[in-house]
């Protein structure tokens, strides 16, 4: 498993690029003072492209991309599971070569392929795929279409799909042209039905990473299960059915967020809507970011300081039978003309979705402040299936 | 003036980062062994943000943004010349704190505003500007809207615009705070009727600074004039009216680019309709990106290397009087639904637009190979005042 770090230029990294030039410079009292140029110099030496092989897909565990675009696509009628097994082979040809910065086979546009943009693709397989032929009886627990909430406004545009493709990168243009390569070697097999673009940023001023901050401005991801950790691994990965083990499920809701009236509210009432602080992103009992949430802590007057209404108390483990998700939204806007709507591309993976998300899911809109503010215009489920190794491809022990 | 490296890391400024950590780290055989963290390392030490004060608006030398939006807004019917100087003025002060990445005054998502993002911004007056009681007089000469060309489809949803703010940053989410704040602080003066957003990436595998790409796969931008070069400064800027000089002009076309018939060509039909080599972008009489077009050159069977029709002959500043124009393109895609539409934002700086662009631009329209690949469906034009500096404001000349 990777750690959230793995996927941005580290402080280490930086220095190893710094080192390549050092060859022609002296270090003179804390500065480097560049010499001449190093005979090697245009040569990568920040090696920032993940493996695309393991137990999970890679991107999964590792940090949100600066960008990334997700695709919905819709079986054709004629892709059986034997198609379906082709397809999967054909994308992990593609996935191999695209996130080593090398053209797929066959890639219109190679040059388009670059390395060290830190390209990931994740693939997943929405509830229909499991009513095929030969299928049926592999589906994972609870991978069904979510109920409506009663907030919900969903837009069929947004919601649903047979199978995903999520690609991840930090440059716009390696986004576009993978994901364009991964549709179009679909083609006799699926159809794209939406498209989603988001981004992120999870680099603070200083190179370091950070949780990054969402439309409303707050800091988005806190209280997730650090990568590595065991709460991580018992969250993320199923143990089942035998296929899916070190699989996960990903829930995409497309939610509006309406910047206008959340603007109307005063800091304080921001922050009492989430149960946080909008400067660090720490708990309104706390005074730093990774401070614990305090659910009982009290104000003079003998308030809670995180509201019964908070979104970061209703979704606590603590109120949901300890059960957590593992969160990696994505900012987005889109623009029809002039408007431009603004949201969040919300993406929660977990072990299984109708035991862990759909609870908590059900409960923030009984009664989430946050309602106020945000719409779900979207909904889709997604199996993920669990890596591959070299030599194998995608949903391998589902699909051959 | 800026050269186009001035808004990228550059490699002494990854050294400057790496400096501030060999403090605390020991140069051993070409390469930086990291000793411990240093006291001050969450403090910025690579200083990417431009100075907002200059003779010229600092974006327009500098190298292109990796994401970018642009909005043209209308003026209202009660915007006269002193509302708009007023407008003038709090744009100003908005650009001073977002490109040093502190808070606009009156922002409402103060944490949105991170320094270190590269953000820059640049304002544009169309046309109608210069119709507004006095200012006819100060208009810049041929500062008209394009006339309609041949294989133009306009749709006047992507046209026109009395003001245009183009903000560009290595982050999504800073350009989006800062359109955000900017947009709304005109809402007294004007309204937004179009936004544009586009991305780009000018940076090679090992972080230095390239020309980038189309979504062509084309190199793009090769026989621009260089920044800092007697050319660029004859090109671009602008010596009158009095109050514009060391102002431009920008002309935005929104270019819709057709890759799916363009990727039905071979390699060296693609590369015939330019008259460069995709790989390099070398002219097809040359071997690296900068080498002299040689518009005479023959095959063994004296045909013209670079042809009749090809795109770098029919622009090439020898077949148009000598002219030149600075182009500073961004790639797009705009999704309706599952239906992608994928092109360029192209963007064209000249001291004058009648006398150097609109001559170049009806010769393409006429013979240009490319035509048969992409049509222009948004066009507008306006004049960029020039720069400000300490204590003064964008335009000032023309509006106090
Ligand atoms: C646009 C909609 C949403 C916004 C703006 C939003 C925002 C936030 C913020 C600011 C936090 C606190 C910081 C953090 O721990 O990340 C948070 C926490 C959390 N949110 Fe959301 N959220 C949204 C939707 C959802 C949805 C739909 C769910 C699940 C159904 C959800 C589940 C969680 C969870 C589990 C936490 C962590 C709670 C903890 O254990 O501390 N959020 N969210
Ligand atoms: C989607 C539309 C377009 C595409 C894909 C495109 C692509 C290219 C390419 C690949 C080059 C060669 C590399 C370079 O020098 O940058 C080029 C050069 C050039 N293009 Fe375009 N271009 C487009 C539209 C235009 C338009 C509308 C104009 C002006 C009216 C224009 C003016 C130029 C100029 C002046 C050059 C440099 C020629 C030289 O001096 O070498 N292009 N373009």
């Amino acid at each position: 498993m990777t750690g959230p770090s793995s996927r941005r230029p580290s402080r280490r990294q930086l220095l190893g690029y710094a080192g390549a030039a050092a060859a022609g410079a002296a270090v003179t009292g804390g500065t480097v003072a560049l010499g001449k140029e190093t005979p090697h110099a245009a040569e990568p030496v920040v090696a920032r492209d993940l493996s695309p092989y393991g137990d999970h897909q890679p991107a999964v565990a590792a940090a949100t991309p600066k960008h990334a675009e997700l695709v919905a696509l819709n079986l054709l009628g004629s892709t059986d599971r034997a198609a379906l097994g082709r397809l999967m082979r054909l994308w992990t040809a593609d996935i191999v070569a695209l996130t080593a910065g090398r053209p797929a086979p066959g890639d219109t546009a190679p040059e388009l392929a670059v390395p060290n943009a830190a390209l990931t693709v994740t693939v997943g397989l929405g509830p229909r795929v499991f009513t095929l032929p030969g299928l049926t009886t592999a589906k994972p627990r609870g991978l069904d279409a979510l109920p409506v909430m009663r907030h919900d406004r969903l837009l069929p545009a947004w919601s649903g799909g047979d199978l995903l493709i999520l690609v991840g990168a930090d440059d716009a243009v390696s986004v576009v042209h993978a994901v364009r390569r991964l549709v179009a070697d679909a083609a006799p097999f699926a159809k794209a039905v939406w498209r989603q673009t988001g981004f992120w940023n999870g680099t603070g001023p200083d190179g370091k990473p950070v949780t990054g901050r969402n439309l409303f401005g707050q800091v988005d991801g806190t209280g997730n299960p650090a990568a590595g950790s065991p709460e991580f691994g018992a969250t993320v990965w199923a143990t089942g059915p035998e296929w899916f083990t070190g699989g996960t499920t990903l829930v995409v809701r497309r939610i509006t967020m309406n910047l206008d009236t959340w603007d109307e509210l005063t800091r304080s009432e921001q922050e009492r809507a989430v149960g946080r602080k909008l400067s660090t992103g720490a708990p309104l009992n706390g005074t730093a970011e990774h401070d614990e949430l305090d659910l009982e802590a009290r104000d003079a007057d003998g308030r809670l300081l995180i509201a019964e209404n908070a979104h970061a108390r209703l979704s606590h483990h603590s109120v949901n039978d300890g059960r957590r998700i593992f969160r990696k939204g994505l900012n987005y806007v889109h623009d029809t003309g002039a408007t431009r709507e603004s949201g969040l591309i919300f993406l929660s993976y977990q072990a299984d979705v109708a035991g862990q998300f759909l609870p908590m899911l059900a409960r923030l809109d009984a009664a989430d402040a946050l309602n106020e503010w945000t719409t779900t215009i979207g909904s889709a489920v997604f199996a993920v299936p669990p890596g591959f190794r070299e030599g194998g491809w995608l949903a391998q022990r589902l699909l051959s």
